[in-house]
């Protein structure tokens, strides 16, 4: 019942890359021409209208809906796990869903102060999690029992990265109807060793750069997970050019879902919100796989884990929020939503200059 | 009607003094002991985490309440616009007060995300509000038409310093019984010079490290303002030691009431939200007057202004947010209002690992 029995051609994605356009430039500048004449000195909220003005742009709107939140958790193992490069053992990830499911974990509490709702998808955990699934309480897109073990070969077939992606963007469809902004999220134990690899190679930095510590190693510990993403790159010679490859060789299910959402959800004009370190590892692939998602890409925040900002710096996107976050689940999405919330509001209820009869400068 | 009539004696600076206490140990120790039981790697939701622990220390309370918010806006002009060191004419700060009274100004819209009142105090603009005072619109606590100019001599009287303060701590006692967090914020044309005076002299850093563009300088209006306030500290020369001092005579009437309000909430053992620049240097002056005020201050963002950090040190606080603002009015506080809602939901709302079946590390 859980496995994803649909199988699509690549040109699922295709069709859907052809549904993403760039930012609409009239509704930014009209944004920017409200903005500018706000009873306030000029840009005086700084990065609150940046993010109004790509909000307008995004939903080519001058009042931009967000009142509907959907934050999806993408769940999937990692074979690699096998190579000591966690401190969590893979079951891990199976209780964490039914901690999701029972509203018990950081992001459910995150996203209830904020107004989201929280899905589940298992995308790929070893764990069998038909009794959610056939309860509805997850929703159900496994394409395998966790990855393989990249440090010895590829993660997962192409034809598996094509299907986590599609997943992804599955959902996103699923959930058009009712959704304004999407929020990415992740639980998979082992996957910051994965995504610090998909960095490395989108990213063209040293993995020993990039490499954090993850739910918490110690120093012989982060130099032997630095080795492990060495070997899988050098393994697997993953091309650069081809994020379906990356994906494949050096990532994971629930990262392939990721970018699905992250693609689906601009193929619907709907900023999506991308979390810590795996999401951005997802955001990667999905840039990498079709440029013009940046144009809905929000990025949450920068998370402790070392690296990261070299995500954000080959995405061009600035992060909203520097807390020292380090969890996944999407809660940093969960957080920066309060500020779309913030946006919003400053271009949609400040009075002008004029309305409020106050002297410019 | 408007002015302050109640002449108090610094008895009742001293007394209100008397009611602040640190942060209960007690009640911080047993916030750690649930957060790290909480089903994530070890203080994974790091400054939101820490937050936790404040809010706990500073309530006494487990289950810190939060729902009554209220952010208060001090206004009060400055005799020192006479030297041009705003791009705007000092009228327009009782232009803003009429504009936050009618609900269209930043700080509305960004309090009314986070479920904020938003009240407006009357410290000592230059323009007569009796309408709105005499309405119940605005808090009259005018101590004066606006500050003398102090490039030439004293700001203010000490009499009207201890005022100002005193203003500031009525109102937080006015709110006592309806408030759960404040939230500080100001209107008043020119009131980044008198700021950054006071964080001149009670940081020890030079003029010049620490004067920004405030709501728009050019190159040479931003060096005639650091020669203005150069000027006023060397004609004045405030007792750094001496927080009313430096208040009187560099300082600014709503400025004062910010000290009085960060103090008055301390008093009730309450988080107080410190906003920007100016009221970071209102936060300056009610540290510099008791010290264990700085238990129950949340420094809600670093400001484009320049020199800010400088008083953030000062102070020993981290900023929540950093968002290039440089408004004023309380939108700091807003926003990070919904930051203490999320750290409140992680404290009592996350199911720790037994509670969830979840393995630890």
């Amino acid at each position: 019942m859980q496995y994803k029995v649909r199988q699509e051609s690549v040109d699922y994605l295709e069709a859907t890359y052809r549904k993403i356009y760039p930012q609409d430039t009239s509704f930014r500048d009209r944004a920017v021409v409200r903005l500018e004449q706000l009873t306030m000195p000029h840009w005086a909220l700084g990065d609150l209208m940046d993010l109004a003005v790509d909000l307008a742009g995004m939903t080519q709107s001058m009042n931009p809906l967000l009142d509907r939140k959907k934050i999806v958790v993408m769940v999937g193992d990692h074979g690699v796990t096998v190579e000591g490069v966690s401190k969590y053992p893979p079951e891990v990830t199976a209780q964490m869903v039914y901690n999701f499911v029972n509203g018990g974990a950081g992001i459910n509490a995150l996203a209830r102060q904020v107004g989201a709702d929280v899905v589940v998808a298992d995308i790929g955990t070893v764990s069998d999690l038909s009794d959610l699934a056939n309860s509805g309480k997850i929703i159900a897109k496994k394409i395998g029992h966790g990855t393989a073990n990249m440090a010895q070969g590829p993660a997962m077939t192409r034809t598996h990265a094509v299907m986590a992606v599609e997943a992804g963007i599955e959902i996103a469809e699923s959930f058009a109807a009712d959704t304004d902004v999407f929020g990415t999220g992740d639980m998979g134990i082992g996957n910051t060793t994965p995504s610090t690899a998909i960095a490395a190679v989108l990213t063209g930095q040293d993995v020993a750069a990039l490499t954090g510590r993850g739910t918490g190693l110690d120093d012989d510990q982060l130099q032997h997970k630095i080795q492990v993403i060495e070997k899988a790159i050098e393994v697997n010679a993953p091309d650069p050019k081809d994020g379906l490859d990356v994906l494949a060789k050096v990532g994971g299910f629930e990262i392939g879902a990721i970018a699905g959402l992250i693609i689906g959800a601009a193929a619907q004009r709907k900023p999506v919100i991308v979390d810590g370190f795996i999401s951005t590892a997802g955001a990667l692939i999905a840039y990498s796989l079709e440029p013009f998602v940046r144009d809905y890409i929000i990025c949450s925040h920068r998370s402790v884990e070392q690296g990261h900002h070299f995500m954000h710096d080959h995405l061009k996107l600035k992060p909203l929020l520097d807390l020292n976050l380090r969890l996944g689940e999407g809660t940093g999405s969960a957080l920066a939503m309060n500020l779309l919330d913030a946006a919003v509001a400053v271009l949609t209820e400040v009075a002008t200059f004029e309305d409020a009869g106050v002297t410019g400068a």
